[in-house]
C-alpha cells in the first residue's frame, strides 16, 4: 500500500496503521450507538438526557476539522482506502461496512445490513442497495486498471434484500467503447449465491484529465 | 394525522408528540457526532477516549430493541411517518435528513449533505442521489394515491452534486399501466434549479395484496 501525496512527511508506516485503527474502532462503536437508536423504545426522558450526552461527546471533538473536498491524511485517493466512505469505510457511521475482494473477473462485496438501512419493514432500502452496487462497480472499473466514474446506473429489483443478513454483492466490467465502461453487478444472499434479488447494469466514464482536474484539484482519478 | 394501528391505546397524541420530538432530537445531535467524526483530525488516544464513551452511551440504551420488521409504535405505516427512514427519518443519524412537500404534479425533497454521504471528493455519492431519488419517487407514487414499491430504477449522472449545499429533488408520476406506475425524478441545488445534475427514471408497482400480506405481516402497503 502506497502512502498518500497528502500525507505529512514526518508520518510514519506505524503511526497511520495506529490511526487508522482507532478511526475504525471508533467507526465500529458509533455503528453500536446508530444500531440501538434506531431500534430502542426507551421513553422521551431516556432519550432527552441520551441527546444531552451525545452532544456533550461531540463537543469534546475538539481541534481541526476537514473541510469540504479535503482528502483525509490516512486516505489513499484515488483508487485506494477511503477511511470514512459511506459504503465500504470502516471510520463510517453509516456504512455497513462493505469488505470488497477480488472475484475471478470481477469483485466481491461483503456486508450485512442493519435496521438503520431499511426501507419496507424487514427489507434492506431500495436506494441502498443501489448504493452498494454503484460502489462495488466503481471497484470492478478499478480493478479492471480503469478507474471511472457513474454516467448511468440502472437497478432491478427482483426481491426484497433481507435486513441482518450476510450478503454478497458482485460486479463485474462485461465491456469497453472508448472512454465508456459497461458493468454488471448483483446482489444475494451469502447463503444462497445464485438467486439475484437486486441486478444492475451500468455505464462508467474514464474522466477526462483536464475535467477531473477542475473537479478534484487534491488529486484527479 | 392517523395514529398508526399499532401504537398501545393507552399512549396519548400528547405522548406520541412529545416521544416523536425526543427521537428527532437525538436524531439531530448523532447526526451532528456523525459529522464531527468523519471529520476530526484528532490524534489516535483521542478517538480511543471517544469510542470508550460511545461504547458507554450505547451500553446505557437499556430496555426493549425492536425486531427486524417490527414497526415503530411511534410510525405510521403504511404511508406515514417513518421517524428511523435512512432518508427522511428526523430519528435516524443516517439520514439527511430529507423534507418532502408536495409540488404541483408530484413532490420535492429538500436536504443537504454532509461529508459522512461522500463519495468523490467534495461531492455525494452517486449512489446517494439514487437513494434519494428511489426515496422521493415513492413518494410521488403514494401522493398519486398509489403506493407502490421500486421495480426498476434508472439514474443519469449529468454534474456531480456538491455537498454541504441545499438541494432540491423532484419527483413525479409521467404515466401507468396495470399495476406499473412510471415516475420521473431529478436533483438539483435550490440555487440553480434549472439544471438538473442527476435525472431518474422508474417503474413501481402496486404490490398484490397477497404478496404484500406475506412481506409485510405487520401492515402491508
Amino acid at each position: 500500500m502506497n502512502a498518500p501525496l497528502t500525507e505529512p512527511s514526518s508520518t510514519t508506516t506505524e503511526d497511520l496503521g495506529h490511526q487508522r485503527a482507532a478511526i475504525a474502532a471508533l467507526g465500529h462503536e458509533l455503528r453500536a450507538l446508530v444500531d440501538a437508536t434506531v431500534r430502542t423504545a426507551a421513553p422521551a426522558e431516556a432519550l432527552h438526557r441520551m441527546t444531552d450526552e451525545v452532544r456533550r461527546l461531540t463537543g469534546r471533538l475538539t481541534g481541526r476539522r476537514r473541510l469540504r473536498a479535503e482528502i483525509p491524511a490516512v486516505d489513499v485517493f484515488p483508487g485506494g482506502v477511503r477511511m470514512y466512505s459511506p459504503v465500504t469505510g470502516p471510520g463510517s457511521p453509516l456504512a455497513p461496512p462493505m469488505r470488497v475482494t477480488p472475484d475471478g473477473d470481477g469483485v466481491v462485496g461483503h456486508c450485512t445490513l442493519g435496521i438503520a438501512h431499511e426501507g419496507p419493514p424487514g427489507y434492506v432500502h431500495g436506494g441502498m442497495s443501489a448504493m452498494l452496487l454503484d460502489e462495488l462497480m466503481g471497484w470492478a472499473c478499478y480493478g479492471a486498471g480503469t478507474p471511472a466514474m457513474t454516467v448511468s446506473l440502472r437497478t432491478r429489483y427482483h426481491q426484497p434484500v433481507p435486513l441482518e443478513t450476510p450478503l454478497r454483492v458482485h460486479a463485474r466490467v462485461t465491456g469497453t467503447e472508448d472512454r465508456k465502461i459497461f458493468v454488471a453487478g448483483s446482489i444475494s444472499t451469502e447463503q444462497d449465491r445464485t438467486a439475484e434479488l437486486v441486478t444492475a447494469d451500468a455505464v462508467f466514464v474514464s474522466p477526462d484529465p483536464d475535467r477531473a482536474r477542475a473537479l478534484f484539484p487534491d488529486g484527479a482519478p
